[in-house]
């Protein structure tokens, strides 16, 4: 399971890169048409970052486990299965986001996304935590059911970035890579907390 | 063989995605047609569970072995031709499931190039039964062999997904997400009983 | 330098399906325009046999490998270079198989980036049978050796093939599929011979 | 990290064949058309190369260390996001490249991206070599410092590539190539040397 998520997850992250498309331009008008492609760049930074964490994420959850049962690979591959959508939204967002109203939707229904994302990792982690005999032997329970609620509030961020989209699709892109910085460098250092 | 199988199987169910395109809208027109497709998610989540529950599967299969022969490796790239396809009829049907002409067509194309993937499952699985030094030493043939009718009827019901086309194509894709959540939840819990 | 070699044909082999692109037709015309596609259909199935030999003989020959220096890397590359091209003819062919003097110019140009493959193995055997102190401590470079007028004449075979594009492009379609079954089962059995 | 890595350069480096596009031509013109696609061939070739030896060099680099902190993920994550991003500067490289004014500002961005990946790689370097904790026990970090200069040498000149860009594209080209080939056989042979 761990091969083909990390196969999933590589490939997605790379697919990104195909929203950018070589503009047809008048001579001499590349170098504006390139600028006015920033969000583009902008969305397609926010995606990688925030793939690339919850890849770390993901291996990191992967490698509490000593045995997988159905229902966890069930789990994993709607988990996955909203991982290999982002490069849509992600290509959507870009396209969109300095468009006032349409900008909103493309900025909503990329954080529903992402909310789908963070509610399979949390049914991924609370699933293991209530199997014990999924875990690897050197893993306590309870350390890891401490970090449950730092998951949820991160669940509820996710989710509250869809009402953002409605103020401004731009703070929409600055949450994702602020979080996903934020991610990279707070999670908790040993342990259940890499859980986190 | 397992690496390149594992390696084919995640490229060409993220492949899936490229069949969302950014719609060119009117301003304030996008939340309409972002719904508008939502038959090319139908199809993409029946496609992306489907091919996910085969790769689980084959990766059961190709662990029972214990070495591969030519032909073992033949019939395994013919597989592979096949799931490397898929992203097309998933595309093609997306697009015209609500066309009622064109959409038996997309439907009647997408069972066939499932039933022709579910023939090579068959045929690796008879191929190694009957050539048992393939076979890992712990593993029983004729254990294996029992589980081969289900299998056929697995193939049968595969097939009888063409002949549902023309009924609706709709059916073939809530039947095949059925058909994927089902074989997610109730393979046989061991064994020769993960072969099926 | 294998992982890396196996990821890339696996993602080189899985590209060949985006040559077909969901055909736009009038209401009813969806089978006629998709039974007008198969030529793409035959050049699919042509690549990916080819490729998919062609990545069992590769992962065959870096096996008798214990070193690799910087000459094998570069020419390594050099070959997954011309692998990872080949979508593109593939392309290329199907879509100009059925015109007399542009299917032409794609067979040739099909069958040249064939043979610069074949090249590219040429040199990378050649070069492991004259640097002994590469190969695996079993492999004996002699027996090697022998099978190299083996690899020469499917090197000649491969590049007549650029002359049979004259001929006529469906020739090179089918003297392609032809080859990636006989190489399929005809390798020899053993050692030496499996780098044939 | 280095499974991730690797599935990251393997997938862009095959990306990049996707900036071939098969040509509408009128009878007997597609031979025209595949001389006049030359320039992508040739930005196709540069790149390859010069993501090819990277890959190499990155592997190497990630050879020598025994563990990894959260800032040599975040670093490493940000190095991969400028890997990906490459196809899409080769794509308007091969586009723009027989065009004056535009030629230059794609050669200038083509050579912004690969000047961001060098400084990825020496950040990368660096904070290993400053952190020995994290360095293989048989790594003298000294002999690593030592290779230094060289490194910053070789950032100097990936820089000064985008100057170059306003001079001629072309010797953009042609300077990745031959960069790509003397990476390619003059890093020094051993430890430390190796991580140049």
């Amino acid at each position: 399971m761990e091969a083909f998520s990390d196969g999933v997850f590589a490939v997605a992250i790379t697919l990104l890169v195909l929203q950018f498309t070589v503009p047809e331009v008048q001579s001499g008008r590349l170098f504006a048409s390139l600028v006015g492609q920033w969000p583009n760049l902008a969305t397609y930074a926010a995606s990688f970052l925030t793939i690339g964490v919850m890849w770390v994420n993901h291996h990191t959850v992967l490698s509490h486990l000593k045995a997988v049962d159905r229902t966890i690979q069930f789990i994993n591959l709607v988990l996955l299965l909203f991982v290999v959508l982002v490069p849509y939204p992600t290509a959507l967002l870009g396209h969109y986001l300095q468009s006032r109203q349409d900008g909103a939707v493309s900025a909503a229904f990329y954080g529903s996304v992402m909310t789908c994302i963070s509610i399979g990792f949390q049914a991924l982690v609370r699933w293991s935590v209530n199997h014990p005999k999924l875990l690897n032997p050197g893993i306590d329970p309870d350390r890891i059911r401490a970090a449950l609620p730092g998951y949820s509030i991160g669940l509820l961020v996710y989710a509250a970035s869809i009402g953002l989209a409605f103020v401004s699709a731009w703070l929409v892109v600055a949450f994702y890579v602020a979080a996903a910085v934020y991610y990279a460098f707070n999670q908790l250092p040993s342990g259940a907390a890499r859980v986190d």
